[in-house]
C-alpha cells in the first residue's frame, strides 16, 4: 500500500489528508486534496500503481469491491463546483479506460444512467458477479473494454458531496429502538432524503446506536437529523446520550450546526478567525 | 488612516484581517495577523506613523482614549502561547517607550501591577486626566518618559485572549428584563467570571438585548453563557429570539459550541476538512 500512497503523493500540489488500512476488510482508503489537475493526476497514478500491484484473482476481503481500485469519488471542498468534479471524474474515467484498459463505471453525480447513481447498485455481484455479467448490455462500462482487466478488475469513478458519518448513541441497550428510529429518519423508508441509517448494537458500550451517513449536509443539515432522532427516541422514553462524527467533516456543516443551536441567523466562514487567516 | 494601515501592512509576513473606522467615535481599529516578529514590527510601524499623524491636543471623539495609538492587544491564535504574547507586548512596550518616547502602560496578561490588568482602570481620566496625573507614583508608566508625548499622548499595550462579542436578543421590548439578565450572568455581579454584560434596547428591532463580551471562551464557553441567559429569561416568560456574533470568532469556540449541542464528547480541528487542509 505504501507504494500506492507514494505514487499519489509524488504528484506536485497534492496533500495527503488521511490514509487508513483495514486488515479484515483487506481495504485501504486514501484521502488527498489539491487543485483539480493535481488531484486527477494523482488519482490516475494511484490507480495505475494498484493495477500493477494487486491481483483480484488472489484478493479476498469482507468489503464489497469490484477491482484493485474499487472506487474513486471526487469531492468539491473549496473553489470548485460539483459540475467541475463531474468533468474531472469523466476525464479520469476515460483515461483509466483507454490507457490502463480497466473498465470504468461512472456513479453518483457523474453517472450517465440513473441505475448507476447508487454505488451499491454498480457494485452488485462484486468482482465475481461483474466478471460473469460484464458482457451484457446492462453492465457495459462507461469507458474501457467490456471485459474485466485480468488482474485489476473494474473501477467505479464519480463525484459526490462530502459525506458525514454521524452516529447517535441511545440511552438503551434495545437495538430494536435504534432500528425503528433509523427507519423513521432515513430517506429510503420515507424520512429525510439525504440520510442513510441503520440501527446497530454497540457491544463495547452496551448501547444501541443509530448509525448514519449524511450524503448532502447542505440540503439535510446535521441539526435536523439529530433533532429528528431525538424526537423519535423520546416516544420510547429514550434519550440521546452521546454522538460521534467519524472521519472528517466540512467546516460549513459545523458552522451551520453551531448557528442553529445558537439561534444565529447565519454563521459564515468570514466570521471565523482561522478561516480568514487561511483562505 | 490609510497611511497607518499602509505602514502596518508594509511589513513582510503580516496579513490584514480587518480595518474599521468610526466617525462619531473618531477611532479606527486595525486587526492583523502574522508571525510574532512580523506582528511586533508591524505594530511598531503603526504606532510610529500614528505618532507623526495624530495630535491629541486637537483630537476629539466619543470613545475613551489615552493617545494617538490607544491600545495594542496581542492575541494568541495558533502556534503561539499567551506567555509568548506577554513577552511580545513587553518587548514592544520597551521599544515604544525608548525609541518613540511615548509612555506605555502594560495591561491584562502583560500587566505588571494588578491595578493595571483592567483596561478601563488604565484609561481612567482619559487623555486629559492622565496628562494631569502622570507624574504621580500611582501612574508612572511601565516604559518611556513619565510625561505625555506632546502630540501622541500615551499608549496601552498588552496581551489577552481573543474576545467574543456575543449578543442575545430577547422576545420583549422591556429593557429592564435584559438588564436583570445581564446582571445575573456577568462576573462583576456574581455570574460567570469571564462574562461582561449589559442590558440595552435595540431601537431598530424594538427588542431588548443582552450585550456581552466573553473574555475567555475556554473557561467560560459560549453555550454555558447562552443557556444561562435562556434560563434567566425563562423566569420572565421571555424567549431568546436571535443571537449575534460581532466581528471574528475563534474556530475552537465554534467547534466547542457545536460539540456541546450535538452531544459530541469532543470536536477537534483535526476532524474538520478545511482545518486539515489549511494547517
Amino acid at each position: 500500500m505504501a507504494d500506492i500512497v507514494a505514487a499519489i503523493t509524488s504528484v506536485q500540489g497534492v496533500k495527503l489528508l488521511d490514509f487508513s488500512s483495514d486488515a479484515s476488510h483487506n481495504r485501504s482508503v486514501v484521502t488527498f486534496v489539491g487543485t483539480p489537475e493535481a488531484v486527477e493526476a494523482a488519482a490516475f497514478a494511484g490507480i495505475a500503481r494498484a493495477r500493477d500491484l494487486i491481483d483480484m484473482e488472489q484478493h479476498h476481503g469482507e468489503h464489497p469491491r469490484l477491482g484493485a481500485t474499487d472506487v474513486v469519488p471526487f469531492v468539491p471542498i473549496a473553489g470548485v463546483t460539483m459540475a467541475e468534479c463531474v468533468e474531472l471524474a469523466r476525464g479520469l474515467g476515460r483515461r483509466v479506460g483507454e490507457e490502463l484498459e480497466i473498465p470504468v463505471y461512472l456513479y453518483e453525480e457523474a453517472a450517465t444512467r440513473p441505475d448507476r447513481r447508487n454505488l451499491a447498485d454498480v457494485r452488485r455481484g462484486e468482482y465475481d458477479g461483474l466478471k460473469a455479467t460484464i458482457g451484457t448490455p446492462e453492465r457495459v462500462p462507461d469507458f474501457g473494454p467490456a471485459a474485466m482487466h485480468p488482474t485489476a478488475g473494474a473501477t467505479v469513478i464519480g463525484a459526490r458531496m462530502p459525506l458525514i458519518a454521524f452516529n447517535v448513541n441511545l440511552g438503551t441497550a434495545d437495538v430494536g429502538i435504534a432500528k425503528k428510529i433509523a427507519k423513521a429518519v432515513r430517506g429510503s423508508s420515507g424520512g429525510l432524503v439525504y440520510v442513510k441509517a441503520l440501527g446497530v448494537m454497540l457491544e463495547e458500550k452496551h448501547v444501541a446506536q443509530v448509525s448514519m451517513n449524511l450524503v448532502n449536509y447542505v440540503k439535510t443539515p446535521i441539526h435536523r437529523v439529530l433533532e429528528m432522532v431525538r424526537r423519535e427516541a423520546a416516544r420510547y422514553g429514550v434519550a440521546v446520550v452521546e454522538t460521534e462524527l467519524i472521519g472528517l467533516t466540512p467546516l460549513d456543516a459545523v458552522l451551520d450546526t453551531a448557528a442553529y443551536y445558537m439561534q444565529l441567523p447565519k454563521l459564515g466562514r468570514d466570521q471565523v478567525i482561522e478561516a480568514r487567516i487561511w483562505e
